[in-house]
């Protein structure tokens, strides 16, 4: 397969010896691995459908792969198949300010977007924290989010069309320059679906203009539940922040250790408001939201009076989950989402978990929309910390089911959360997940393995109710 | 069949007498007509779910059907199947004020959501025309718009989850509480798919604040050109109206005749522009569209200084349909759109074609997101008129398609746009189309005979290449 690459690919680009596949072998969800068959990184639309014909004709699994800086494992190789690496499609096609779109190859990274929009004035709305490596392909693949979203939506939101290869190797285009579009929502449907549909070769983004001034307040509580209510507040006040996030007390002490961003540390808990738009806009919204964190028992209010000031507060939340990763020998960073108004409720459940479990769980997160990024702290070297670890962030996730939410925010599925899938949905809604899939890819080649758990994994796992020994849909494949 | 029905369902809403069923024969599209073999009205979701079995057992399609105010003939009934209407599915559930949420019927109007919420200063967003009148399990299934969601989207970006019945008659919801929701996007699937794919039981909706303040602008100029040229200055100096609409000359006399509403008789073109938000934010916005408009060549401006003006300003607008069907023994309204930044150019050409077809166009559509509405006025008495109004029609669709738009904005596909959906996909994605189809609804039950065109049919219209004399996808149905 290798020698039929090679004849119209660069051989040094069709990689076959274990060193140099290494690096290949997971994504940024290091604790699943698997090294490929080989890795091919082609450099035009036409050589990613002949790669795509030529794995269909062999029923060989195909991996697309952006930057490898996914938390689910959903990047991570199939044994037997081969990784698509998109990393030569890094070119920025064309900005059209007017219209305030970008047409960009599948590879381009997150943040350049944004560099190169600068000169007009506008940027891309989603920055997921990887933002610097991660590529608009796997954004796609993923529908990435981060601290933006809250206020300027997910990948799906800020996306107009995308050119994709299907299993058998044809191009299609999918959605359209306009705001609707006919036909089913192939678009939507695409975005998050982690490969298993079809490989991006093209995408076509929407830019925003960048906000006139944007301000954040910080505000020190002391009690997680008086900060969670603070969240419903705000909100259901009328604001729409455009980013407003939450630490704990271990964060904020780990946050501030590393970066000293004057956090106050004695606080159980810190929320981060930020408020962009107009002058008028931002000078309102911050008096009122500096009235209601007083009025709902906030013991210390700091607002940014200038950038530089605004860039500190922020500082000690980007490097949250660095700073934690000082004060534990190792952690694992979950992603659930909840409705908003139960944010207290959950945490406080959270805190009891923890203490049952012997571990301590830091918490570092996206409030306004609900999406919880607990870290679990453990060492991997104590003999059932591992497991222990596993197990109470499966416990933390059927919490987030159980209030109405999601078992992943922005992180996605991939290999990592099969399980949790068959807690999330019903047997009826995984078969309709598979009918999808095969509508797409029949022979189910595309990334094998990940984001759909087969009905007998589900049966297997016990979330899954079975009727007299039978499962409900035994024509489904069983893999 | 009916008898079946009548077991469980009262038997004065299992209708089979051809005088009851008349009124079902047609949806707001009045041009196709079909009668139906009976109609149901069922009361409970289980009832529903019996009904769908019972279908599915018989092979029996099924067409679901809201307020019936569609404007696509997608609920216009299967003369062998059976019409479902969700009219008694009429209860609002639940809204929750803090969390901005509303759990709906599917028969809810649009108009009484955003009524039922006033009391805790929300609304719902999406605002078709006929919002007195349609109902959610209806804007579901079209994916419906209005003059605002230009800045607030379409009904797919104001649900959060929906329950459906599958053409089996199980029971599922799709979508979540959550910003995000982890597996397939069924949700957004799922909207806009006409009822091919499922039965709507059940919406929840996202409500919004309603904005502290909004005032409107009328800009009247000399040439569509200016106007729509005006339309992309304003979006890319970064102001995002709450609503842009644009009228031309035949509007603009037609609706000023009708109510009064002092509009610029003598301008060729005339923009509405209203700013929602915070009341310096308003302030702002206005002065700064105000002063863009004067720039780039308005010929009268005048802003609404009262909640009275704006909403005289608006009158004319909403009435531009009654109003343009005083001046015409027929009028057929098209919906295209188009890349905003084509509007200038694609208003002219059609200006040509109005003139080559010797039938007046008058224009009345929202400008903002570049959703046209041609009104081709025409007499149907006249022998030949309604063919070359079809024609003109088809052209002005191909248009907006050539332009790198979509022959639908709001309305849909349903039975009218199938040939035009030929021009709009290529045969790979119309394949994959029926490959999503198929996995929901494998019997092909569920509305057939709409939105998603035969490929036999594609070829005949002429508008997808075949090979050799041979379809591309032979194996795919035919009907």
């Amino acid at each position: 397969m290798a020698e039929q690459f090679r004849a119209f690919i660069d051989p040094d680009f069709v990689i076959t010896d274990d060193e140099t596949l290494r690096p290949y072998e997971c994504d940024g969800l290091a604790m699943y691995r698997e090294m490929p068959m080989l890795v091919v990184l082609p450099e035009t639309v036409e050589q990613v459908q002949r790669v795509m014909r030529i794995c269909h004709e062999h029923g060989v699994p195909v991996v697309a792969r952006g930057a490898g800086t996914g938390l689910c494992a959903g990047a991570m190789p199939h044994k037997e198949g081969v990784v698509l690496s998109l990393a030569k499609f890094n070119r920025i096609l064309n900005i059209d300010p007017v219209g305030r779109t970008a047409r960009l190859q599948p590879g381009v990274r997150n943040l350049a977007i944004s560099e190169e929009a600068a000169q007009y004035g506008l940027y891309y709305g989603p920055d997921p924290s990887s933002q610097i490596a991660c590529t608009i392909g796997g954004n796609v693949a993923e529908n990435s989010g981060g601290v933006h979203c809250l206020k300027y939506g997910l990948t799906v939101h800020n996306i107009l069309s995308v050119e994709m290869i299907t299993a058998e190797g044809d191009r299609v285009t999918v959605g359209s320059d306009g705001l609707d579009s006919c036909g089913m929502d192939l678009l939507a449907l695409l975005t998050g679906s982690e490969g298993l549909l079809g490989v991006v070769t093209e995408v076509k983004v929407k830019l925003l203009p960048k906000p006139e001034v944007a301000q954040v307040i910080m505000a020190g509580f002391d009690s997680i539940e008086k900060a969670g209510d603070a969240v419903g507040g705000v909100i259901s006040h009328g604001i729409i922040p455009g980013g407003l996030e939450m630490m704990d007390g271990h964060a904020i002490i780990a946050a501030d250790d590393f970066c000293g961003a004057g956090y106050p540390r004695d606080a159980k808990a810190l929320l981060l408001c930020e408020v962009d738009g107009t002058k008028e806009e931002v000078h309102e919204h911050i008096a009122e939201a500096e009235a209601l964190f007083r009025k709902l028992g906030a013991t210390s209010i700091r607002t940014s009076q200038s950038e530089e000031e605004r860039a500190l507060l922020w500082k000690g939340r980007k490097s949250a989950f660095p700073a934690v990763g000082r004060i534990s020998p190792d952690y694992y960073c979950m992603d659930g989402t909840i409705p908003r108004r139960h944010l207290a409720r959950v945490l406080l459940e959270m805190e009891k978990m923890s203490e049952e479990f012997g571990l301590r769980v830091a918490n570092v997160f996206h409030a306004g929309d609900g999406n919880l990024h607990p870290l679990i702290l453990f060492d991997a070297n104590q003999p059932g910390e591992l497991e222990a670890t596993e197990a109470l962030g499966g416990k933390i996730l059927e919490l987030c089911v159980e209030a109405g939410g999601s078992i992943t925010g922005e992180h996605g599925v991939g290999r990592e959360k099969l399980n949790q899938m068959c807690t999330q949905f019903a047997a009826d809604e995984i078969t309709l997940f598979h009918a999808v899939k095969s509508a797409f890819d029949e022979r189910r080649l595309l990334n094998p393995g990940k984001n759909i758990p087969t009905l007998a994994r589900c049966a297997e796992f016990g979330a899954m109710h079975v009727h007299h020994g039978e499962l409900p849909h035994p024509e489904l494949p069983r893999f």
